[in-house]
């Protein structure tokens, strides 16, 4: 039996919940698989700020390190909105990423023909839509310094950050995504800004020279304006995206929506070494948290995730999506993905449909 | 008679088409209104390139400034895709608008109920959207320095932007998206990334202090990766939206997708004094240009942003307005907004039944 450590980071809002059932779908789909599981959970975010005073104790850090794979639930919350910087939940988020050196996050978006009346598009522009957002997660305008507040030679404040990227930090993460559309269709595009920012230039500079390791994979360039606009008007022309850390947060959120069902997407962030970070790309929603009412299903994908790009368990991760698509068909439905005809249930109730699947 | 010089920028691609066509109506509907004007016709982007070797000629500048509006077409093409960044046709944008001081772009999106299936967002989604993107256009990452590239401590290529905003910079921009919302529908949309950016904490502090200037504005603000989500999932939300230059650019592409008939948007930037700068806000289109197929109605909505904004000549301006949507109203179409069961037409007759509605 193969027997692995992960880190539970559940978080705040709805955290606790989603990442308790996906918890028991890994170790029910692990145990099957002949694969073992120990636990650890640790405070991140608001949790972490109200019993530790920071919103990553030096401990969570440790223990996720150590660990095999992270599984995070969510943070964030009304209560810790108006916090200074470092006393921010999502400065915890961002801490854990640099902590675990997890520079490259993949963010599938993909319309399920379950789900497709859920999007906001035209059923023939969304359905069909299968495409993977590679983001660069520890770089950028994110990280980049100088950043802070001073005062300019007019005796007013500014604020400031600087967008920088380096050829080594583009070339692993144009790897990854070269490598990311291996797998897939062979097609990648690079998203930048190369008509305006130096950064952008450097950008595609490197993503063109580290092309020619990749002769089978067909690379295009879109500025990140056009990028927002064809997503929109054609999202089926792409295959898997790469782009910064800045640009990635907003496409990703933008190619995820297309979906219409972001209760249901998972993601993954990867580094040279070391454990990954798996999440939901949801937030905490501090509205519904406590009350049973939240998708678990983006947790319990993000632990297929985990199995397949974390742990090398591709068995098991098969075994997990395959499960939720089965308690899809059967009609089993959160109130966030609900349409006429199928089956309203709660958090729990669909993590006990989808142990029955697996 | 009242009388103004406009400055004509074609630029590149269809630029020329569209212009002349803007042009006439221009003056029709001036002359029907007792307005009279002179134009100076001068070379910007490619079109400079070839003759004078730069993308924005000096004395483009000079006529342009000394000028009481600019019209300006589109810029770019194939052939100077690969040039250096000092001449690329984009340069010479980016000129003309600090050149200008023309801090404040107005971007409206709006879905016309005649072109509602035009949008790939599903009917009852899109019909409706009327919103306006406040962009700030002279500022942050576009101009910030420190720029450029460096080596940095591992002997390695760096490309790098600055990201950087002064109080007076946000404060100004607000008060736009303050004084736009008033006008409409009284709801005002901050979008930042504060939970990261020191920029954006900045933006954010100063936007809501100027918001007790307005009592009637509601004043609301919105992460950028949410706001690329809430385009898509409910766009009716938004009335006005302020933002830097960076989110301006890639949310107001994403707007304009919206309603699926980008031939159709036009766009003001307008300084705090001295001529404003009108243009459609789609491309150059290399590969329709000279075939009489552009759609010049952006362009001639443009004109009539330009007698609204830029010389408050209301009156010609919802002529012209009033004109675009009755030449609608009759069934005549260009090829990126046809729909079966109306009458396709190229550029130029575009512009003559845009004349006689007027
Ligand atoms: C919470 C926030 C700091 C974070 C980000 O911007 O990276 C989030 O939006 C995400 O995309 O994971
Ligand atoms: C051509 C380019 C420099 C420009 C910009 O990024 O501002 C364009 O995309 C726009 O939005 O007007």
């Amino acid at each position: 039996r193969r027997r692995y450590t992960i880190t539970l980071l559940p978080g705040d809002g709805i955290g606790p919940e989603i990442v308790s059932v996906a918890k028991n779908v890994l170790e029910l789909a692990g145990s099957i698989e002949g694969i073992e599981f120990g636990f650890k959970e640790m405070p991140i975010g608001g949790a972490a700020l109200d019993v530790a005073g920071v919103p990553l104790p030096e401990e969570t850090l440790s223990v996720a390190k150590e660990s095999d794979a992270v599984l995070l639930g969510a943070i964030g919350g009304y209560k810790w909105d108006n916090n200074e910087k470092q006393l921010k939940p999502e400065t915890g988020l961002l801490q854990l990423r640099a902590g675990l050196k997890v520079f490259a996050n993949l963010r599938p978006a993909t319309v399920l023909p379950q789900l497709v009346d859920a999007s906001t598009l035209k059923k023939e522009v969304a359905e069909g839509v299968d495409l993977m957002v590679v983001r660069e997660l520890t770089g950028g305008i994110y990280f980049g310094r100088p950043r802070g507040f001073t005062t300019n030679d007019n005796g007013e404040k500014t604020g400031f950050n600087t967008e920088v990227y380096s050829s080594s930090e583009v070339d692993r993460i144009a790897r990854v995504g070269f490598e990311t559309a291996r797998k897939r269709h062979g097609k990648l595009c690079s998203v930048d800004k190369a008509n305006v920012l130096e950064a952008s230039m450097l950008w595609r500079e490197r993503v063109t020279e580290i092309s020619s390791e990749y002769p089978d994979v067909e690379l295009t360039h879109m500025y990140v304006d056009n990028a927002a606009m064809q997503l929109l008007r054609y999202p089926k022309q792409f295959d898997t995206i790469v782009t910064n850390n800045i640009f990635g947060d907003i496409l990703s959120d933008e190619a995820s929506m297309i979906t219409g069902s972001i209760g249901m997407l998972p993601s993954a962030s990867l580094g040279e070494s070391g454990p990954g970070l798996f999440e939901p790309i949801h937030g905490s929603a501090p509205d519904i948290a406590g009350q049973d009412k939240a998708n678990p299903l983006a947790t319990v994908l993000s632990v297929a995730m985990l199995l397949r790009y974390g742990l090398g368990e591709g068995k098991a991760a098969e075994r997990i999506e395959t499960a939720v698509l089965e308690t899809l068909n059967k009609g089993f439905r959160t109130g966030d993905i609900y349409s006429a005809g199928n089956k309203l249930v709660g958090c729990k109730e669909m993590g006990e449909q989808v142990l029955k699947a697996v």
